[in-house]
């Protein structure tokens, strides 16, 4: 065997080089050695009380940080991230999960060891339909490769990847002398020109060009090149629900966030209008389509993401987004005169500050209580159809699943986050049906001292679901959200019930920043946003 | 269209017909059509908080009942009960998996549909991995016999299954005129015939034989039938760990749990030392054999399981696992004289009731505490472990997931078991760490108004890995686990420190019979049952 470093040194260290800082997860005995190993190294481990929690956990860190790590034993760990995996893949976040095994030298003979599903490869299999990656380590000789080339691949995709390392090889050694090998992606300088020329023709003939940004651009690390191309062109720029946080709302030629019919009329018309609509890093969802009710013309479109690039009917291979944004930034474009923005009439009215809470005094009330330091965690329901109205400050301020959709994100997503950027404070908005999935990761953020401020929406269950079709199975027990913190001792919990104590629980909540605070909102059970009737409304079509 | 029931009513009768009466899960809009026609049939929907609960729930409601069934949504709901299905799968337990999706006319040209993960299949070929049979409900005239083949696997492998269930498709109608076609699997008479003969000889020619009973019987509905193999021969019989309730405990023949070198000392020779060792539906699995300590010799054993029939060292294809058993009963075996078993000194004696609650104190109390109605389940570690030497009054009464051993199970086991179970009362013991991870679900007990006597092992953390290895990643944060009632708004709680507080407890919790209580009971961090303490050496062993 060859002398290099360990396979779990190695493994450890380019994580680290890639910007990893923390590994999330849960242990057990297949694992055990490397997280020992873990404990001893440049990584800080954060233990979750449920697996489930440190998958979310990572993939909220990722979204912040640009890379984020699971570490859980074999299938009873594993499997219990296959959820939040999906959710990464679907939503490009960049997760690697590390899942022990069994050692090599046990399998032989397939025996029945302890957490073994079918086959000792059912977990490998499982995750290649959630990863864009995947392999076992169950080679010294090619494993430093393997690590090289896996993580390349959840960096270049911004995709989740899965890394199983039997027991019996995190201390055996790899190659003297590896190099990590550089995967430099190109574009295709002829077809980029192309592309780029036509672009560039398209866009100054045009009369009302607009910018489209998603998601993309932040998971690319292109938030500020999306600024310089809107202040160089004075384009007015919309972005999508999933989007929302990617540029930040004050600037003059911001329109709004885009949902087809389902969003502002304004915006719509903006959009819908343009004979040149630049959409760039767009996730083509449902949800962030205003359920289909998008009405985009290919044949005016400039569509630009990692996966793709199209212009009117056609499409350009080998031209890397990267490459593309940087060209349109480099190009002549034409610079327009600063949009007149007919500014919508504030959502959020000053309001007597009194009366019973309600989702829209609720949201008024968040609104004025952002500020520059705030992370908006919003789960899935009227905590994130709500909060879409709520004004973004600083450009990586929203996170939410608003493609995926799936419950349970926002308070192990808050650890996460904070984890990735720890001068920001968490503000978690989630319902009490979501709450109860994985809420009680309420402990990992008292174990690590964490001080997030959780609204819990507790409008009496699936409030989404209920125009749709509703019936018992929609109904949550009812919890003392605001007793939670007598469970785990540490906390401060506040029961609000109208406006009045919600403005005193906010104010207590913001002033203690030495431990997380949770506030137990209670909204009329029928209570809904417009955003969120208008959702259900569609929704509720298809289910007939 | 054929006129026929609709393919949502075929499947809930099916599902009755074949003995179910409870569906656990939570809605998703995907599945709300066919919960609405849930709500208004003859099986009651159990909504649980997240839906890892359900699978849970429902794999103890298939292990007492004999068919359990979750019902959840697209990817979101699915992958989450990933894990729970694969302990199904691999500690045989019939789970039927129903899934909404999108609609067949939605999935057409492949849509990014909230939910979706990478394609429309993606959880089909998930679930393929962690089922025995699996299917699409895509085409109304196909759907009733697609029903019909999947259940029947359910059932004949005793294994889980898959069904999706297009949301489009739920109110169509299936052929007119079906009939669900019988599967009738047989033994070859010939076949049949040899093996027993073959196996009555050598029983007959033994001078030692001796039955080694596992968790098959009870799957398959056999424990009556063994008693009677017991009875008629008066063999010795011992149980191994995963087979710890086939057999109640005070029957003369009864020799005790074989673990191999990690069990007692005189059931490992009774078992290891005859000469014709009648293994009935073992599982080979590393802990049920105690981490492979155990030493069973094929060329002097008879292994009869669902799936596989040999005696010595050759094999029996189609014998039915059943009807070998039934053989056997009708065979004239040499009846034996009553064995003489030498009662082991009980382990759990008479100790003063006072002093600091630890591992032993408690499982003697707790021994104490069981009576015909109580239905243990036991959560993964000292809970189990130590548990395994409590005695068993009556034949279902121990739930564990003692090879699958995923953390976990207990507190929404409890929920599942009692709804099969509605007259038993379920002793839940979980460690505070696997409680941390799904005890939430005690909000569904509380629902339900189910009445579980709830005893947390607190022992700060994770102590089976603990002698393996150490370290920070074992510690878990402390609850005030008796104040959960609280938060609930139902239960009591009590904190138990001393073998008096212990005592107590125990008292008012069995006199309560109108809600659950949870017990929070202090345990030295350091202090583990002899069985785990022989059982972490082993594995410790294995880590280096």
């Amino acid at each position: 065997m060859a002398h290099g470093p360990t396979i779990g040194a190695y493994l450890i260290d380019q994580l680290h080089q890639r910007g990893a800082r923390h590994v999330f997860g849960i242990p057990g005995d297949y694992v055990l050695g490397f997280y020992d190993e873990l404990t001893r190294s440049k990584l800080r481990m954060v233990n979750t009380c449920d697996e489930q929690g440190a998958g979310f956990a990572a993939d909220a860190y990722a979204r912040v940080s640009g890379l984020g790590v699971v570490c859980i034993t074999y299938c009873v760990g594993g499997l219990k991230v296959a959820n939040t995996t999906a959710q990464a893949f679907a939503e490009k976040s960049p997760v690697v999960i590390i899942s022990g095994a069994p050692g090599v030298g046990e399998q032989v003979k397939n025996p029945l060891l302890h957490h073994k599903v079918r086959d000792f490869d059912t977990q490998l299999k499982v995750f290649r339909e959630l990863t864009c990656a995947a392999t076992v380590l169950d080679d010294p000789h090619t494993a430093f490769a393997e690590i090289d080339r896996v993580l390349h691949a959840c960096q270049r995709y911004q995709r989740p990847v899965y890394i199983e390392l039997p027991r019996d090889v995190v201390h055996l050694r790899g190659p003297a002398h590896h190099k990590p090998r550089k995967h430099r992606e190109e574009s295709d300088p002829v077809t980029l020109r192309a592309s780029l020329e036509e672009a560039v023709e398209m866009i100054n003939r045009a009369k009302r060009p607009v910018i489209l940004a998603d998601v993309e651009l932040h998971r690319f690390g292109l938030q500020e090149d999306l600024v310089r191309l809107v202040k160089k062109t004075n384009f007015p720029v919309a972005a999508t629900l999933m989007g929302k946080s990617v540029i930040a709302e004050h600037y003059p030629q911001y329109l709004g966030i885009y949902e087809g019919a389902m969003g502002r009329e304004e915006v719509r018309r903006a959009v819908e209008g343009s004979d040149c609509l630049i959409m760039l890093g767009v996730f083509m969802t449902d949800i962030n389509l205003g359920i289909y009710t998008a009405q985009l013309d290919p044949g005016r479109s400039i569509y630009a993401t990692s996966e793709r690039l199209s212009i009117r009917h056609h499409s350009y291979d080998n031209v890397r987004f990267t490459d593309f944004l940087h060209g349109l930034l480099r190009a002549r474009l034409r610079r327009r005169p600063l949009p007149r923005i007919s500014r919508p009439a504030p959502v959020f009215k000053g309001r007597p500050a009194s009366g019973p809470t309600g989702i829209l005094n609720l949201c008024e009330r968040l609104n004025a209580f952002l500020d520059d330091r705030t992370i908006v965690i919003a789960d899935v329901g009227d905590c994130l159809f709500g909060a879409a109205d709520l004004t973004i400050h600083h450009r990586t301020e929203f996170l939410a699943t608003a493609y995926y959709a799936s419950l349970g994100f926002a308070v192990p997503g808050a650890i996460g986050a904070q984890m990735a950027s720890p001068k920001s404070r968490p503000l978690v908005l989630v319902g009490d049906g979501a709450f109860q999935m994985t809420g009680m990761e309420l402990a990992t953020v008292a174990r690590y001292g964490l001080n997030p401020i959780i609204v819990v929406f507790n409008n009496s269950g699936y409030s989404t679901e209920r125009p749709m079709k509703d019936g018992p199975f929609n109904d949550v027990w009812n919890w003392q959200f605001h007793k939670l913190p007598e469970v785990l001792g540490a906390g401060r919990g506040f029961l609000v019930r109208t406006v009045g104590e919600l403005d005193t629980a906010l104010e207590a909540a913001r002033a203690d920043t030495k431990t997380f605070s949770i506030l137990n909102v209670i909204i009329p059970k029928d209570d809904r946003s417009p955003a969120m009737r208008r959702l259900t409304e569609r929704l509720a079509a298809r289910i007939k």
